[in-house]
């Protein structure tokens, strides 16, 4: 069928709902969501090519495309998925070759600064598979200039602390705007994806405002550029600017609790073919997105075998400061102890060479390479998560 | 007094109200404003220096500082206004050389684009009395880049007539912000000038919302870009993207019949001991100021004399298109003219030389060179709108 194919791979013409916002009025996406090469199904899109076969270019008929879903946090679930797609366009495989791949993103990291609703983790990812992430930093635009933000330090308009660079500001101006005139995150993702178009379904875990606090323990101020602890700050004041350093008694996804999945996440899950979680924070990640009532549950009853790669590497974070995290929940830094966080519905967990595997009963465990120091290295590891989660059996998660 | 003259000449620490920001609290400045040099009391801030004699560094008593007020637009009156400093601070009277300038500023050329409060004429002022502004253009930021504005035109984000400048986007994202969180116009006012000391006291003619609306014409589009007309647009949309092309059948300050002044507006009206109209657009700028209820009666029965420049020479205006907002009201674009929409409070009016005359009854014109090409011209504009201000009758304007 050369039409399907052809449809496939029409470029998208300037965007409909971008001209729309040049209106000056409020926008409010198709809910089916943009219909752009590469770009799956919007939110709360109908999945109507499920059933049927895909042939390819020789009229061959094909297995049904894979449906692959991901929790996802910032920086290294970025880079972990963009080794997704990579191993997956270049699969000989059309299932694989044609998957349609849907990012649940942690959204608790967000924070409000300059009166800009800034989504680090949406944004690593969307800017990572799109082609517009500083590549050294791993975060933010690159080629990235600060022209506003030294004029915000003349005014002395704080915090110091959180860089916000020219480029990333449009992004949250897009995004400021459109839910300040009613859009949802839901919404407002779906019409910055169509200028980066990922490749996948970008879904935030919530259109609901959850916000990850930190009470910090009490501190000699001397040892903490003057931070006496004590009290109860936002994540990204911990996280960023008192590196994690200062002890978290207690952190908390504010909201979560009375927060609904967003559009298409449960779909998402339960119609799944695969899970995978990829080595993003255990606790201020995936443990947050699982937070959202509804999204576990969807989880461990959902028919996909799950698989997750460890962010945890001979006892340290691969990335980030998650053994801060999860001292803070009295679990050791190792790939077997953050295997325990996800026991009722773990089914594959890599680890890295030399770590212990858990001893979870039923958990298959592969030790594989897990520092994505180059992006072969990052393909071969996802597929080897693709590879463990087609191949275990889910296990039997009895009610 | 050496005391008197050293609070005077104190530079002023590190803002405190720069500092509040940084804590991300609703910031509520004090209400009688900074207290740094040349910078008089705030928003309705005592005058409790009136009466008080004041004596130089010699100690010779010197006259009250003079207390100037000024009804201003953005570029003609900035430029206007950064003369008449001049001419104070380098006169050798001393009650000109300490006289106190307060500044009215038009806003119903405020507008709301990408969720973002611009204030163009309070900033034409702030940033040309504080040495921050574009000299070239008259407008925005000196040395301005437009990495924010690329970028929002990478994800389609209109619209793309009105440019934003990196620099001046840091000034709307403070006053954005500080209105978010319950503060008012003036109040932002006051924190933004903290930086730019212009030197004048800057108060908005309202803190409400005032935006100046235009009825456009019906039009041939082939001949405006096409633009059809018919329809009510903001006023930047007729002045920036249609040149004010279009002609206007009706121009509003929406929202200004139910508008109060700011606070310190009717103070420094009739406190003034003058009152100066710069060549500011006479319906746009100076006729908006003047229809917010209150300022226009307090202007007629304040015991100050007016004097007002003329913004046309030789039957075009001197900048910007007020013709085409003359137009709109049926008055024709002459010195003589625009006096006549200040007849019932107008004392003196400076014309070009060869422009006619008003005959008002009363009224003292003067014959000027008007064109602010360059400093010196301006300083001696301002200087003679002074003079003339001081040594006119305040005409009788009988209740």
């Amino acid at each position: 069928m050369r039409e399907s194919q052809a449809h496939r791979g029409t470029p998208c013409n300037t965007p409909r709902l971008l001209r729309l916002l040049n209106t000056l009025r409020p926008t409010l996406p198709d809910p089916r969501g943009p219909a752009g090469a590469g770009h799956p199904a919007g939110p709360g899109g109908g999945r109507t090519g499920r059933g049927t076969p895909v042939r390819d270019d020789e009229g061959v008929t094909s297995p049904t495309p894979l449906r692959i879903t991901a929790l996802a946090g910032g920086v290294g679930g970025a880079r972990f998925l963009r080794g997704l797609l990579a191993h997956l366009r270049a699969s000989g495989d059309p299932a694989r070759r044609e998957a349609e791949v849907t990012v649940i993103s942690n959204t608790a990291d967000d924070v409000v600064l300059h009166g800009l609703r800034i989504s680090p983790d949406l944004d690593s990812v969307m800017y990572t598979l799109g082609g517009g992430i500083d590549e050294v930093r791993g975060w933010g635009r690159s080629q990235e200039s600060d022209g506003v933000a030294r004029e915000l330090a003349a005014y002395g308009a704080g915090p110091s602390w959180f860089t916000l660079g020219d480029k990333d500001i449009a992004t949250h101006l897009v995004r400021t705007r459109m839910l300040a005139e009613g859009s949802t995150l839901s919404q407002a993702t779906a019409v910055l994806c169509e200028r980066w178009r990922p490749g996948v379904r970008l879904l935030p875990m919530t259109d609901d405002v959850v916000q990850t606090h930190v009470d910090l323990a009490a501190v000699d101020p001397a040892l903490h550029h003057g931070e006496a602890g004590g009290r109860r700050v936002h994540f990204q004041e911990w996280w960023v600017r008192l590196h994690a350093a200062v002890p978290a008694l207690w952190i908390e996804p504010v909201g979560a609790a009375t927060a609904t999945p967003a559009p298409g996440v449960l779909e998402a899950v339960t119609q799944a073919d695969a899970l995978i979680l990829p080595p993003s924070n255990p606790v201020v990640s995936i443990g947050t997105i699982l937070s959202v009532p509804g999204i576990r549950e969807a989880v461990v009853e959902g028919p996909a075998p799950v698989v997750g790669v460890s962010p945890v590497i001979g006892g340290a974070p691969v990335r980030g400061m998650a053994d801060a995290c999860l001292a803070s929940i009295g679990v050791p830094t190792t790939a077997a102890a953050v295997a325990g966080l996800y026991a009722d519905f773990l089914d594959g967990w890599l680890v890295a060479e030399g770590d212990e595997a858990p001893t979870t009963p039923g958990l298959v465990v592969q030790h594989r390479p897990l520092l994505m120091s180059d992006p072969t290295t990052t393909t071969a590891l996802a597929g080897a998560a693709l590879d463990l989660a087609l191949a275990v059996d889910r296990k039997d998660r009895a009610a």
